[in-house]
Parts: C-alpha cells; sequence; structure tokens
C-alpha cells in the first residue's frame, strides 16, 4: 500500500494529499544517477546529479533531517532556502518510528512531505557514536536503542534492506566507524571490515534491485516507485596510505554513481582532515560525486570545495540556529549578546532569507531572551540558508574560472575569520 | 526614530527591511474605527471593522501573540491561516523587552513583522493572574515580575501610556480582575475600580491623543503614524446586577469604538457565562464591536457568537496545539494516540491548512513522539486556522438568514460533542 488513502465516510473532505510523490517531472531512467561536469577550478568542479526526484547542482549541502524532519524547519522552509536534498537517518528511522510504519505511510519521501532528493545515511556513524552498549562482530552490531534501551542488531544486509523500504535515491553502505585519533592498527581493522561489510551491502542491494527490475513485491508494503542507488563509504582514518588503500580496493570493487568519505571530522584536528582530502584528490575517479559525510561548518566548506568535494551534510546549522548563533560572513554571532537588544538591522545584511529580510536582530535577540519556538526556526533557516548561499557562490565562482575561486575563498576567509 | 535603519558601512547589502509599516492601502482616517453590521441572525451578526491596519471582518478570533509572537507560528504563517488581527500582553512586553525597546526598534507592529490590525491588552489581566507578590491600591497594582523577580508598577496612567508606546490599533483600559467565583462584594469591589480606572486611562489617551493631533512627540522615541483606539472592560463578576449597572456606568461615560466584556472565562462554570451574555445581549449598543476577553474553545466560540460576540482570543489553540491536541469537527485529538500510528489520513480531512493538506496524522503522531519542534508549529497551526474557519463558517451562517446559523450550530454541537 504505497499511496496515501483518504479515510472513508466523511462529509465535506477538502484536505487531498497526493497518493504518492512521483519522479521529478523531467526524471528519465536513462540519465537516472548520472553526474555531469560543467567546470572546474584546480580540484573544485561544479556539476549536476541526476536523481529520482530532481536533479542537485553541486556543490551542495544537505541539511539534515535525522529523524524525518530537520530540526524547525518544514519543507516549504527548505524550498524556499533553496535545499536540492535532504539526509535523513536510518538509524533513528528505524528504532523510531521504524521503517515498516513509514513503508504504510507511503515510504519516507511521503512520509516526511518531501518530493526532492533524499539520502539516507547506514546507520553506521549512529551505532558507533550514540548507542550505549554496542557489540561489533564481523556479522554486524549489536546495540541499544536510545529510545527504548531494547537490544537491536544491524547488519549490512539489514541496513540495505531498512533503506530501500525507506526508499531515498541515495541509500549509504553500512560502515565501521573509528574514533578520529584511532591508531593505524584499529583504523585498518574498521577499514577490512568496511571492506567486507560493503560486499554484503551490494550483494543484497543487487537482489533488490533485480527483483523490483522484473517488478516482485520486494517488501509487500513497500515497493518503491523509483530505484534506489547505493553509496560505498571510504574510511581509514587520518592514515594517508589506509585511505589510498581503501580507495583502491573500492574502486577495483567496480563502478559506483558516487562515493562518500567518512570517518573525517569525527574529533581530529582540521590540518590532518584537508590532508585527506589532498592525499585523495589526485586519485578519486573525476566522473562520480564525492560526499563528505558530516562535514557542515563554513570554513570546512570552502576548504573541502576547494579540494574537490561535491555534497556535504551536517546538523551545525540547524543545531547551532537553535543554540543561538547565527552563521554571518563576519563569524558567528550570538544572537543573545545584550549589545544586540535595540540593533534594528538584519541578522546577516548580504542574506537574501526570510529571517533577514523580515526581522530586526533585537527582534531576534528577544525571541531568544523570552524563549519562544519561532527564534529556533528562524536562527535555523537563515543557518540553513547561508550554507546553500556558500555552496552557490562558490559553483559561481568556479564557473567564472581564471582563479575567482581562489581569490573568492581568500575574501571569504579573510571577512570570515 | 520610529523607522528600520539599515546598518552602515557594509558591502553586498541586500536585506532591504521596510522603514516602517505604513496603515493599509485603502485607510482613511474617516472611516477609523468605523464598525458596518452586514447581517444579523438573532442576536448574532456580522460586520466589519475599520482599523488604520486593515478591515477585520467579524465575528473574529484572534491568535494570541503573548511576547510579540504567536508561540510556534510566523506571521506569514498567520497570514497563511487568514488570521486579521492578533494580540499582544502589555504586561509581557513591558517585563520584556520594555516598551522603549520596541519603541527604538519601530513600534510593536514593526517589532514583530506584523502588517495587520493589532490589540494590545492592558496588563490587568496578569498582574492579577500572573504576578506572584501584587499589592492592589487605588493608584495601581505593585507587582512582581514573573521574570527578574523585580518590583514594578502599573496605573491606568503607565498602561495607557506603553499602550501608546506599543502602538497597537486598539488598547484597552487597565482593569480589576476578581477571581470567576468571587462573591458579589469583592466582584462590586473590583467592578468600582474598574470604572474608576477606566476614567484615568480615557484621561490619559485623550492627552496622548490630543497632542499627537498636533504633531507633538509624544514619545520621543515613537511617535505612531496612525492613531490608537481604547476599549473598556467591562467587570462584574457572573453577577447579572453588578454587569448591567457597569454596563450603564460605562455607556453614560460617552461613545466608545467598542466594548469588551472581562472577567469570563476564569472559573466560573461555563452556564453562568452563557447567562451573563444573555443579560448583557439586549442591553449592548448594537452599533459598536462586542469583544469577549480569553474566550476561544470551539463550543465557547460558538455559544458567544449566537449571543452577540464580534471578537475573541485565547491562548488555547495555541497551548493545545504544543500539547498534542488538536480541534477536530469530532471533538479534540490527542496526536499521541497509539491508534494513529500507521494512520495514512490528514489531521482534519476538512480543513484546507497546510498541515491537513501535506501531512498524515501517522507522520504528525511520529513528530510529537519522537518531540520534534515542527509537530508543535503544525498542530499550533491547525488550531489557529480551525478556530478562523469556525468563525468563517458562522459569518457565513450568519449572512445566509432564515435561521441557517441555529441550525449550523445545532450540526456543529451534534458532531463535536
Amino acid at each position: 500500500m504505497p499511496g496515501y488513502s483518504r479515510p472513508e465516510g466523511r462529509a465535506r473532505r477538502i484536505a487531498v494529499l497526493k497518493d504518492n510523490i512521483p519522479p521529478s517531472p523531467g526524471f528519465s531512467p536513462g540519465l537516472m544517477f548520472e553526474f555531469r561536469i560543467h567546470s572546474t577550478s584546480g580540484a573544485a568542479r561544479t556539476g549536476s546529479l541526476t536523481l529520482p526526484h530532481g536533479t542537485v547542482e553541486t556543490p551542495v549541502f544537505m541539511p539534515v533531517g535525522t529523524q524525518g524532519t530537520v530540526r524547525a524547519l518544514s519543507p516549504a522552509d527548505l524550498r524556499a532556502v533553496g535545499a536540492g536534498i535532504v539526509l535523513a537517518n536510518t538509524y533513528h528511522l528505524h528504532v523510531r518510528p521504524g521503517e515498516d510504519v513509514i513503508a504504510q505511510l507511503g515510504g519516507l519521501h511521503r512520509f516526511m512531505a518531501w518530493d526532492r532528493p533524499l539520502l539516507t545515511d547506514s546507520g553506521g556513524f549512529q551505532v558507533f557514536s550514540l548507542a550505549g552498549f554496542r557489540r561489533v562482530d564481523e556479522e554486524g552490531v549489536e546495540f541499544q536503542s536510545h529510545v527504548d534501551g531494547g537490544r537491536r542488531v544491524l547488519t549490512p544486509e539489514r541496513a540495505t534492506e531498512i533503506q530501500w523500504t525507506l526508499g531515498a535515491d541515495i541509500a549509504m553502505a553500512f560502515d565501521h566507524v573509528a574514533p578520529g585519533a584511532a591508531d593505524e592498527a584499529t583504523s585498518r581493522d574498521a577499514l577490512e571490515r568496511t571492506l567486507r561489510w560493503l560486499e554484503r551491502c551490494v550483494k543484497r542491494h543487487g537482489e533488490l534491485l533485480d527483483r523490483w527490475t522484473v517488478g516482485e513485491s520486494v517488501q509487500p508494503s513497500n515497493r518503491p516507485t523509483v530505484p534506489q542507488t547505493l553509496w560505498p563509504i571510504l574510511q581509514g582514518g587520518t592514515h594517508r596510505a589506509l585511505r589510498q588503500e581503501g580507495l583502491r580496493r573500492i574502486l577495483d570493487m567496480g563502478s559506483w554513481t558516487g562515493l562518500a568519505i567518512g570517518g573525517l571530522s569525527v574529533g581530529e584536528p582540521k590540518p590532518k582532515m584537508y590532508e585527506v582530502l589532498e592525499t585523495l584528490g589526485p586519485r578519486l575517479p573525476a566522473p562520480i560525486p564525492r560526499y563528505l559525510m558530516g562535514v557542515g561548518f563554513p570554513e570546512d566548506l570552502v576548504a573541502a570545495v576547494e579540494r574537490g568535494v561535491d555534497l556535504f551534510d551536517c546538523v551545525a546549522p540547524t543545531r547551532n540556529g537553535r543554540n543561538g548563533s547565527a552563521f554571518t560572513p563576519e563569524g558567528p554571532l550570538n544572537i543573545r549578546n545584550a549589545a544586540l537588544r535595540t540593533d534594528a538591522g538584519p541578522l546577516d545584511p548580504t542574506c537574501d532569507c526570510e529571517t533577514c529580510t523580515t526581522y530586526s536582530r533585537g527582534y531576534l535577540r528577544h525571541l531568544f531572551v523570552a524563549d519562544e519556538l519561532l527564534g529556533l526556526r528562524l536562527l535555523s533557516l537563515h543557518n540553513v540558508r547561508y550554507l546553500i548561499r556558500l555552496a552557490e557562490q562558490m559553483r559561481a565562482a568556479i564557473r567564472k574560472g581564471n582563479g575567482a575561486l581562489a581569490a573568492w575563498a581568500d575574501d571569504w576567509r579573510r571577512r570570515y575569520t
């Protein structure tokens, strides 16, 4: 039952919900998951990634809708700030409300009323960072739900099946994430397991895809109307040799529609992260998009785009927004600052979002000081818009060519820091 | 400095905030505060009330923006659900951020980015219900701020001046509110004091208006660009004789552009409230709008419109919404109910709001169970829309005539309870 059925037996039914969220109008199976590079500037590039629910212009920032909602924002808000793709978390949605509930409610797109592309993380990062108890073995990870404390198991096969049931455009392979400061032996261990698990994810995903292709109902309750792709995650910590080896072995496994770099921005020093990106850069196959997982502070976005990254996600804009911290061209601004009490100016005078074009800093400060919910939303909205605009600005600079990106980035850093 | 100045010395300034919120395009001083009755049905009537910031169709429900924001909703949300006028609380805004701050930020309309009519309550109800410590004497009320515990004083003159500084379209007289179960002597005392305070409010309001009329700057920081009217509040508890006497003495004081009935819905049994309305009904002058303060449960709205009331306000739709309780034609619905887990239908199938036309009950339940902020907003939005539609439906029934309102109300009650 993929659709959205309306209750029977009631008069004056005027709320009409779409039966399903179909592929976007321009969708053509032939172009599916195609990535076209439009222009480059050093290692940086602009491109467009065609997915079942729409085409995404890269570099792009993906807002995070952990529990099937980008915290404090509605889908209309996300469209208004120009979000092209949103990330949701398999771990959280599996634990609550469960993928079967989401399937019965029409799949993840219909569930969260988001008709543009979606990407689901595999749950690997969450079981290694959130769960209290966990036991890792070759089969998978047994962990304790953060919601009800119950024991659950995620394996590469289960993570793949859950994501297929959710029905995002892009699913991620189930990975073993080591801490940022892990030594080489620990990182090697996580890398090797991630590679073995990747093979199992690919196998299970291929089986689901084969059965979908011949029209077989893979999940009785939710056969997606459009297919899904699977991206691998490269681990290896901050160890350059491991990263290189891992990348080579992933590429040797076959062709991919995209590739994610995991295990960064997990506590290691920033120069280490940039070093890994620089090591990988020339070795990454140009024709597929590169997704740097969990990265989303403005300075990291700029540095990573310069090093050839195409996609990003991070909770920073919404989490910081809810804490009263706003991204501005001059760096973060604490909206609770008493100096803003009678500041009649906009939060960020260069920004075109609803928050900056409608309200004064003094009013936004009042909302936070008075604990008003609208404040959480307005700063989250601005911060997400800020990162989306940052990506837009970098795309424009890359397209311009002739070192425009480097000049733009220098200017940006000079103001921001 | 009534305007909204933009900060100097920054490049690429694209956030442009309007310098002020002017009167509505159709505003004509000659029609100001005029109330036109269009049709009647028994004691009920439809009308339109012309205010400096727009014309309000009555009967009308006013959402409550206690601290200068209707909790969890933005001005755009309020426009989308058809809100024509919003109420804000003088007590809360005086205590935080203070009327001088609001004046420096351009007045209340500009502060909260609401360009339609506003009404401010005088603070009387709050100092008698919220403040911990309070000392009442003939001069006014000394109370303890619920924010910082500091001692403050509100008098009829101060309440009038603060409201003038805030600049809402309608200001309320400062009143002495007795508890719902107050005996006749206590209610008499509150009524007498309210009448004496009303004279002082009228005097102070007249002085402010006179100085405004000759172009004098009444508040150096915030001379309103349009004038304001003052409405009296009738007290008298549930004592019919006191209510009648109070009404007569208020009407004897002069002509009014509107009249509020206070001290109801404060703990007395509902039949008592209806009895007071029925007592007052035939005695209220037809040509001016009647505002029943603090009333906003659906059944009360219907009963009061049938008894001739034109305006309402209440925090119920937003407070209940944040608690997960939704108004529906079949009565309140608890969105956390486990039976809604896989309910793919809309919250209220008869409703046209964003919540009901976009999301399933199952998703809304998930948002509440998962403590997601979007849930608070979506149920608040629906509940406010529900009450605004209720008023719209009653206006349509009254216009239809021939007992259509009674038939509509019978049908409505049969379904709701």
